[in-house]
C-alpha cells in the first residue's frame, strides 16, 4: 500500500470540555476511469493504489474479462494534463483477440441497465440469471474451524491504513491452511475484493478453488458475485450477510461464514466445507 | 420498516467446541429498478421499504430531479407476472413538464460515464465540476458539541432491523435542536440517505438547510455529494471520512464530522457551526 492511500488533513478536535487544532490521516479517495480501447466504461470512487488489479478485477464481475485469456494489456494513460502531470486516474485497458463481442454487450448492458428484466424481477431471477453464466463451485475439500476463526485476525495485521485512518475496507485471499495470500484495502469494500482477485487474474492464478476470501465488513450480493466469478469456494466475513447473498452462495456452491469473531462463527450456506 | 426488511434464515453455529443448527435473522437485499417514463434507468441492490422514497433520492443525486417541480409521479410497477404477483421491485418515475432536458442529459451521462473528463480526470476536477452544479451551502447557524455527541444514540436507538440482524447501515435527519426528524435503515449506506431525502423531497421540503444528517458507518464523496444537493449543512458520522469527502465539504461550505463516540468527535471541515 503507498503513502497515497491516505493523507494527512487539518481537523479540530473535540472532547468533553475541549476543543483543539491538530493533525491526522484520513484515507484517500480519488475517482478511477476505466477506459477500454481509449473509450471511458465506468468511474469508480477508490483508494489510488492496485489500479491496474482493480480495474481488472471490476471487468472480471461486469462480464467483460471472463478469464486472462481475454485481457491484451492494462496500463494507466500515459498522456499528461496541462500542468505536466501524468494521469494517475485513467487506466486504459485493450483485450485480446476476440473479445470484443462481450465488451459490445458489456457496453449494451450498462446503456440499457437491465437486458431482459420484466416486471419480475426478483433476487430469484437475478440469481437464476447469474447461475446461467457461472458455473457453480463443486470444490469438495474441507477446512477446520480453527482455520476460519484466525483469518480476521491475519487479515487485521495487515490493515495498515485502516490503522491510521480507521477508514478502509479490507479483503484478504488465503490459502486452504489459512495462510494469506494476498490483501488489499479500498474505501469502498466491492474495490477491496476486486483488486485482489483482478491480481490473481493478471498472474492467470484463476479460478482461485483452492481458497478462502475473508472480508472486513459485510457480505452483499456483489461480493459473492465476485467470489463465483473467481471461483473461490469460501467467504468468511467478520460482519453479516444479505438475504440475497446467503441465497446466491446457497445456490452456487459457495461456503458463506459470517460473524467470524473472538468465539466463533456462524456459517449461512454449504457447511459441509467447514470440519 | 416493514417486516420485510429482514427474513428469517437456516444457519449453523459454530463455537468453541460446538457446532448446533440454529435460526438467524438476516437483511434482506433484493433489486429495485428505477425507470423513467417506463424506460429503465438504474437497478439498485438495496432493502425492501420506502422504495419511492428511494428512488426520489437516488434520482436528485443523479440530477435528474432537481427539486420536487421536477417530480411528476412515483408509483410502484402496477403490472403482475406470470404467477399473479405484483411487482414489488420495480419503481416507475414520471417526470412534470419541462424535465426531460435533465433526462435525455442523465441518459445520455450514464452512457457515456463521464462527459467532459480528461486524462486530468482527479479529484479536485471532480469536485469543481460538482461546484458548478450546486450552490455552496450557506447556512449560519450553529450547534452544541452536546448535540452532535447524543446523535448516534438517538439513530442507534431507532436501527430496529440492525439490533435483529446486525447487517444494515442507517442514517438519520435530525433537526438543530437534535430532535430526530427521520431514519432509515438499508443494506447500502448511500440508500439509507437517499430514502430520507427523497423522502423529503416527495413532501416538497428541500432544502434542508436546517437539518444535520447523521450516518452509522464512514463518510464518502458520495454521502456529501447527496447532503449538499439536498441542502444540508451539518453531516455526522460514528466512523471516519475520506478524502474527497473532506475536500468537498470543505468547498462547498459543508462542516463534516467523524467518530462521533462517548467521548467526544472530530470536525474535518467548517468547524464554526460547531459551538
Amino acid at each position: 500500500m503507498t503513502a497515497d492511500a491516505q493523507q494527512q488533513v487539518e481537523i479540530v478536535r473535540v472532547r468533553t470540555g475541549t476543543r483543539t487544532r491538530d493533525r491526522d490521516r484520513a484515507a484517500t479517495e480519488e475517482p478511477l476511469e476505466i477506459r477500454i480501447h481509449d473509450r471511458p466504461f465506468a468511474v469508480i470512487m477508490r483508494t489510488p493504489g492496485a489500479d491496474r488489479e482493480l480495474a481488472a478485477g471490476f471487468l472480471l464481475a461486469e462480464r467483460v474479462l471472463r478469464s486472462s485469456d481475454d485481457l491484451g494489456t492494462i496500463a494507466h494513460c500515459t498522456d499528461h494534463d496541462a500542468a505536466g502531470n501524468a494521469a494517475e486516474n485513467i487506466v486504459n485497458v485493450t483485450l485480446a483477440n476476440g473479445s470484443t463481442a462481450s465488451l459490445d454487450q458489456a457496453m449494451a448492458d450498462r446503456r440499457q441497465v437491465t437486458t431482459n428484466s420484466s416486471c419480475g424481477l426478483c433476487g430469484r431471477r437475478t440469481i437464476e440469471s447469474l447461475a446461467a453464466d457461472a458455473a457453480p463451485i463443486a470444490a469438495s475439500w474441507t477446512v477446520s474451524t480453527a482455520t476460519i476463526a484466525a483469518l480476521p485476525a491475519q487479515l487485521r495485521a495487515r490493515q495498515v491504513v485502516f490503522d491510521d485512518t480507521g477508514g478502509l475496507h479490507a479483503a484478504g485471499l488465503f490459502a486452504r491452511d489459512g495462510a494469506l495470500v494476498d490483501s488489499a484495502e479500498d474505501v469502498g469494500r466491492h474495490n477491496a475484493v476486486d483488486k485482489i482477485v483482478g491480481r490473481m487474474l493478471m498472474r492467470e492464478a484463476l479460478p482461485l478453488s483452492e481458497s478462502i476470501l475473508c472480508v472486513s465488513g459485510r457480505t452483499s450480493f456483489e461480493i459473492v458475485q465476485k467470489a463465483v466469478f473467481a471461483g473461490i469456494p469460501v467467504v468468511a466475513a467478520v460482519s453479516a450477510p444479505s438475504t440475497l447473498a446467503i441465497s446466491l452462495a446457497e445456490t452456487l456452491g459457495v461456503t458463506l461464514i459470517g460473524f467470524v469473531r473472538g468465539d466463533g462463527f456462524n456459517i449461512y450456506a454449504h457447511p459441509e466445507r467447514i470440519v
